[in-house]
Formats: structure tokens, C-alpha cells, sequence
């Protein structure tokens, strides 16, 4: 980078103007955006939506090996995955950032690049927001609210016994392009020479740092006129999510690994590893696939989409939630998932 | 005190599920609170009004002298006063923390406590947000939501020129409060025998510590029949905030020192630091207090409150953003108010 602009000399209110002043607000709802006390919403007869995620600097993310723009898009993307997994639309975004004195005004914009990339795929406005300082690092606090007809939104707690277990996409990617970033930065960290070769790691490393919610997945069910009975992103990996749906519908559930989507890519990655992909698919986080479950009756239809697996069925309470290996054993499924796998006490 | 519980012990979900257990929802639109992706917000015909800060440790707060029920109270008023800075009734609010293995449950449920006050005091109710660890100290954001009948919102940028300038309460305050406390934290900290005697300053160190958002304001002004032209909520300091407004609706002002409010405690605490109690009125932040200006029609009923002052009136523009002191001199007021009074050019 050429230059470094320092936040200092732009103050708080100039940043907030210099990060804000191109915004083109794309939604009829958004009806007073940035720079007031509030931002001003109608949803026109359409409920809101409202979810909120925290990223901080460490703990969610490493800058040592994410580009700050990847990093804004994501931050979008976790909030507006949480907005579908409602069956919603998501339509605004309000971003709250804390940045140390060692962020200059082009890092910022860099993250911000991001974002706004992130609202125009998503077609979300950036309607408000908080800009300040931390002692310590960068921490990212976003608000997305999306819009629904009146009570069609999709809880976790609305299963039925019987009905289909749904997963978008491939699972566990994300986690193995963690393992691989970690690993590339420990070599770095101890010989700063060593150039990383992670080209043949590009879909699994993507998978993490370019995640995107899945609007099409969205579509597709609305389009085919499907409703999940329930929904949830997997932001924790499969095997908490499929758990919250279970104690919240108060049911049990029976998967298949067979059935479970592993992409050759990060089937190959886990076993540079030495990990079964089984686990890493099971609890591997931060895929923001989505997790549902539908009607049998929605079955041919669901089979219409090639990027959505059935993987099980709910079951009732009294069944627990097991987990069906290719050797036809059966297994508890518990939320610590590869490292904690326990057999079932029969 | 007495026990100490990691959280650790409880994980992410036991800890959410631990401080959110006893929410009961106080508000029909409420339809969906903590427990799923996201929030469902039901506003009747209303519009949304949506505002967020973020609140840093060691930036925004000391903990050294800040207890932690007060700062979950704060937090929340903080936000929703910017919900009344549009004249709309706040209902919602989703709280995101993150907090360092410094704080044990105990910390973090005295904190909910002050929020849950909060609560309840303004009528809103927690329907969501996240909990995650943070590498260093304790960050707070909040996003409140509110409500208003359609188009009935009250901007900065609507002024107009000969409308009355308004503010609430009185001014200055929070500045010497957290003067004082700085000032113990100092002698504290070089020894830590001598016990601070703050008693006699308990309405300053009160206004910085427990600030009340103008819920009572509001609800005067809609008795009244009073729609203020514009209003923001007074955080950064009285001329920081009037030249916003100034700034967004295009237009000057003029402000009468002798019609500022100022308590009489305020007015003492000051000399105590050989300070101009003007100059903390003008530029001393976090009272929460709100500015707003209203027509001149409108003045007869103003002044049925005790709690709003007249402290000035709109200009047109060219006129410039002026304050004429109790000397009869004008003065520029600047967004960096009492130390860097500049005399006008004349």
C-alpha cells in the first residue's frame, strides 16, 4: 500500500462521511439511512427480521491471513445468512466497527470495499451505524433486518417428527481451510522466507474466507413453493445445529453419514490432515450452509436442486439423535462432534 | 464477592441461555425474541426506527469506577435515546457483549442486571444478540428498535430558519462527573489507602454514571401537540451536536449563554476544577439530553415544561453558527467548544 492516511486526521464524524458518502440506498423500505440518530424503516406491512453477529479481532478472525475485504464481505454474509435461515429477506445492514490507532483510513476502506461489495450482491442498505476506537485491535458489530410476510417466517422449534433433514451445499470446507491457514502461518511465523503454496487449497481456503449466504437456496424453496417446518444456518457445523433443532422442536433425529455433502476437495484436504472428512463435515463450523427440514410430502420437489442433500429424518424424542456410519453402527451425536464421538450405550 | 463462576463452565449457549432465561416479552410486536437466527418484529402499520452504538472498555467506560449494573443500564440508554432523538417509542433492542476470561458469570449477570432495569424502565424487550469472547476487556453493542406512525419521525437535517432551539434537563453534568472521577482514580492508583469522598458530588458523578434517556420529554411533547423540526440527542456535547444540526438542515443559529442550563451543582463542581461551567455546557458530552428546535408558534407551550430551555433560536445560513455570552460578545461556536473558543472575525 502506497500510502497511509492516519484515522486521526480525519476525525470520527470525517470518517463516518468518508466511509458512507457513496452510499445509493437500493431498498423502498429504507426511508432515512445514515447520519441521523436512527435509521428509519417500513416494512409496508411485512414483519421485520432482525439479527445481530460480533466479530472480533482474534477470536472470529486472524488478519495475519484475511484480506480485509474478504473480511467486510463475510461480516455481511454471517449476518444476511441468519436473515434467509428465517426464510426472510434480509434489506439493511447496520455496521458498529472499533479499530486501534494501527488501522489507517485505506484499511479501513478495504474493509468497507467489502461490505459494500457484500450489499450489492445481497441487495442490502447500509442504513447506520457506530464507528470508535478499541484499546486492542478491530471488533465488528452488525446488525442485518430483513423483511417477511406476516408470519411465514421459518424458527428452529416448528419440526415435525417424520420430516426430512435438508443441508445445502458441502460441509466442513471451512473448517479445513482453518487448519490449513493455521498451519501456513505457523511455518511463516517461524521462517518468514517460506512462500506458501496454497493453490491446490484455493476451494477449501475460499470456502472460509469467502463463505456466502445461500439466497439461492431461498429461492429455490420459494420458487417451488416449499416450507422448511424449520431452518437454521450452519454457522457452528452440522451436529450443534441439527441438536438446537432437535431440543427446540423437541424431537430426535436419525442422519446418514453416507448422505452427508463432502466435496472431493475437502475430502482430499482432510486427509492431508489425517482427519475423517466424516468429522470434519459434522462439526466443522462456518460453512453458512443452511440447515432444514421439510415435509416428505416436499421430496421430489427438493430432489429438483442438485445442491441440497437429505440427510435423515427427525425422529420422536425418545429416539435421541443418532448419527448412522457407513458400518451401519449408530452413534449419539453430540455438539463437540469428531474429537468427543461417544458409542451409544445399548 | 462471594463466588466466582467461570464461564467456561457454562459454554457460549449455557451462558446465552443462563442470562436470557427470565425475558418475559413486554411488547405484542415482539413475536420472535432470543433463541433463533434471528428476531421477528411485528410494527402494525408502524415504521421501524433502528439506531446502534458501540460501547469500548477503556474508551467509552472505566470499570475502575463504573459498576457494572450501571453500565448495563447505560448501555441501553444510551440507545434508545437516540430512539426518542427521532420521536419514536423504543420496543426492541439486541445486545451484543464481548467479554476477556477476566469476567466470571457473576460480572456478566450484574451487568444484565443494569440492562434488564433498563428493560424495563423504558418498555423494551431483549430480542436478541450474541455473546463472544473478546482478547481484551469488555465490549457492549447495542442495537435498539423502535416505533412511529408512518412519515411521523423527527430529523436533524428539518430545521428551519426562526424555529426556537430546545434543550432538555441540564448540561455539563456527566463532563464533572467524570472529571471527579478521574481525579480519584488518579489518587487511588498513587495510593490506594486514601478513600475517595464523592458524596457531596453525587448529582455530577450520577449524571455521567446513571443517565436517563428523555422518555418523559417525549411523551410531554406529544401531550402538548408539539412536533419538534428537528432533534438529535445531546452525547457529544451541546455545540458539537447544534452545528450537526445547523450543518444537515442548512442554516445558522444563535445561542444565549445566559439560557443555558446549567444546575447549580454542576456550577460548583466546576470552580472545584477551575473550569467556565458555559464552556462544560457547551462542549461537555454524555448527558443525553435532547436538542431540538421547534416554530415559534409553538413557544407558549414550551414553556408549560420546567425541564426545556430556550437557549437560542435558527439563523440562515450566512449568519454562521454564533454564541453571544452574558458580555454581549459573539462568539463561533466549534465542535471542540470550551477549549478552543475562537473570537469572531469582525
Amino acid at each position: 500500500m502506497s500510502d497511509r492516511t492516519e484515522i486521526s486526521s480525519l476525525g470520527e464524524f470525517g470518517l463516518i462521511e468518508h466511509l458512507t458518502k457513496n452510499i445509493e440506498l437500493q431498498n423502498a423500505s429504507s426511508i432515512v439511512g445514515v447520519g441521523d440518530d436512527a435509521a428509519v424503516i417500513d416494512h409496508f406491512g411485512k414483519q421485520s427480521v432482525i439479527s445481530s453477529d460480533m466479530l472480533v479481532e482474534g477470536v472470529h478472525f486472524d488478519l495475519m491471513y484475511t484480506p480485509l475485504k474478504h473480511l467486510g464481505y463475510k461480516s455481511v454474509v454471517v449476518n444476511v445468512s441468519d436473515i434467509y435461515a428465517m426464510n426472510a429477506t434480509p434489506t439493511q445492514i447496520i455496521l458498529n466497527i472499533a479499530i486501534s490507532n494501527r488501522f489507517s483510513v485505506e484499511a479501513v476502506d478495504e474493509f468497507y470495499s467489502g461490505v459494500y461489495a457484500a450489499c450489492g450482491n445481497y441487495g442490502v442498505d447500509l442504513v447506520g451505524g457506530d464507528t470508535s476506537s478499541s484499546q486492542k485491535g478491530f471488533i465488528i458489530s452488525i446488525t442485518a433486518i430483513g423483511e417477511i410476510a406476516p408470519d411465514k417466517y421459518v424458527k428452529r422449534s416448528t419440526a415435525k417428527k417424520g420430516d426430512l433433514i435438508c443441508v445445502s451445499g458441502d460441509l466442513g470446507g471451512a473448517y479445513i481451510g482453518l487448519l490449513f491457514l493455521e498451519r501456513e502461518k505457523k511455518i511463516y511465523l517461524e521462517n518468514p522466507n517460506i512462500q506458501p503454496d496454497l493453490e491446490s487449497e484455493s476451494y477449501v481456503i475460499g470456502r472460509l474466507l469467502k463463505p456466502e449466504a445461500r439466497k439461492d437456496i431461498i429461492e429455490f424453496l420459494e420458487k417451488q413453493n416449499i416450507v422448511p417446518t424449520s431452518m437454521m444456518d450452519i454457522s457452528d457445523g452440522l451436529s450443534s445445529e441439527i441438536l438446537h433443532i432437535c431440543k427446540e422442536s423437541d424431537l430426535g433425529c436419525r442422519i446418514y453419514e453416507e448422505k452427508l455433502p463432502i466435496a472431493e476437495e475437502m475430502r482430499t484436504a482432510a486427509y492431508k490432515f489425517q482427519i475423517d472428512p466424516t468429522a470434519c463435515a459434522l462439526s466443522g463450523g462456518e460453512d453458512y450452509e443452511l440447515l432444514f427440514t421439510i415435509s416428505q410430502a416436499d421430496y421430489d420437489k427438493i430432489t429438483l436442486s442438485e445442491d441440497i442433500s437429505v440427510v435423515g429424518y427427525m425422529t420422536e424424542k425418545e429416539k435421541a439423535t443418532h448419527i448412522i456410519t457407513k458400518g451401519e453402527s449408530t452413534y449419539l451425536i453430540t455438539a463437540q462432534g469428531w474429537n468427543a464421538f461417544k458409542k451409544r450405550d445399548q
